[in-house]
């Protein structure tokens, strides 16, 4: 069944902007049946009452809680990269289960932060939700330093860092964890500085092989493979 | 140090083509080293003797296995997809490790088998090599047919196939694996018919959760996955 975007109120499962558009297009009309989400841990099954220009009005027939959402906290810290590496590794996680991606500048990050980007990389995340079948959308943080990076890392009862120099790779073992954090670098990598404050952590090293991964193939893998151990 | 892709020609090391343009424009000269690959299991440290407008003659200083290479031979066989996505999943699991990507058609495949697309391919493998320093590439066969591609399953002793309707997945244990063939089908799957014929070969159901993956997510973390377990 198709899904769309959209927001409960007063018992009503509303329409409007691109999904409203993208219903339209499709040629629903009266009567016919969709799956709402909004961001919450819900699926709603909507039948459409009333369709003006701008926007539908829908009954909530039922709701039950999306089946395809993340069990786990899983933040992606990711080293700002070039803007079509993020585009692709915001869909790619969306669809491995990570809940939240916190982008942060360090030294050798070239890409500049830009807060208007952010609704760009919202867009990708409600579309991959859509067809992934979360209805709970990639949570996506403005851009904050590296220093403010590290801080927040003690919020976590994990961390991941995969660290190509580390050779006595930990076996993974995720099921006592409910709030992961990876780090991932942009395309030039950490500073040795860099490597150091985050060594100082206690990360759990985390190994990806043997050859130089690019930055988004890094990132798509860690969540890939921590989402198949925390939910297989 | 850089890394270029030549032939060795009786105990010298020859770059021309792409490669050469490349070394030029980087201003490389006489005298100067780099490490040249030639789809064998070697680096071969080289340094230039003579250039020329269309060729680098190169000394052989010294060679050394590359460690960088997969351990395991992993067969992707992949529904042929659209060709945007098609590209990603080269370059994604020529660093994710897998040796062999056998294309094929299947009833839902929208996509038209295009030998010439093949050495497009093929050069994307070659980057993708050099960046994450394999000295072997991608082995990319052309188009094959559903049946041809079961068939060729027969000479693989692991056939991986992520089922999303198999409840219980088996832990994966792959250490006994020499040659490990995956299947994914392309953006609208498999027909239930084409399912129960690859049920028959018995293969190990290989689960990617609960959510819908894209076919070119599914494809790079399966490798990725696989490689993971083979390589950890």
């Amino acid at each position: 069944m198709r899904r769309f975007f959209g927001e409960v109120k007063q018992d009503k499962f509303m329409l409007n902007g691109e999904d409203f558009k993208h219903l339209a297009v499709l040629r629903f009309s009266v009567g016919d049946e969709f799956l709402g989400i909004c961001n919450d841990e819900y699926e709603y099954l909507c039948r459409i009452d009333q369709l003006d220009k701008k926007q539908a009005i829908c009954s909530i027939i039922s709701k039950q809680k999306c089946l395809q959402n993340p069990k786990v906290k899983i933040t992606l810290f990711q080293a700002l990269p070039k803007a079509e590496k993020l585009e692709l590794i915001t869909q790619k996680i969306t669809e491995l289960g990570a809940t939240d991606l916190v982008l942060f500048t360090s030294e050798f990050t070239v890409a500049k932060p830009n807060p208007n980007k952010i609704s760009r990389l919202e867009k990708i995340t409600i579309e991959a939700s859509k067809q992934c079948q979360r209805s709970t959308f990639l949570n996506i943080h403005p851009p904050i330093t590296f220093d403010e990076m590290l801080k927040s890392l003690d919020c976590y009862d994990a961390v991941l860092f995969a660290y190509e120099k580390q050779k006595d790779i930990e076996k993974l073992d995720l099921k006592n964890y409910k709030n992961i954090a990876i780090i991932i670098g942009s395309e030039g990598g950490f500073s040795n500085n860099e490597v150091e404050k985050i060594l100082q952590k206690s990360p759990i090293y985390f190994g990806l092989g043997k050859r130089i991964l690019r930055c988004e193939t890094a990132a798509i893998m860690s969540v890939g493979i921590v989402s198949y151990f925390v939910e297989n």
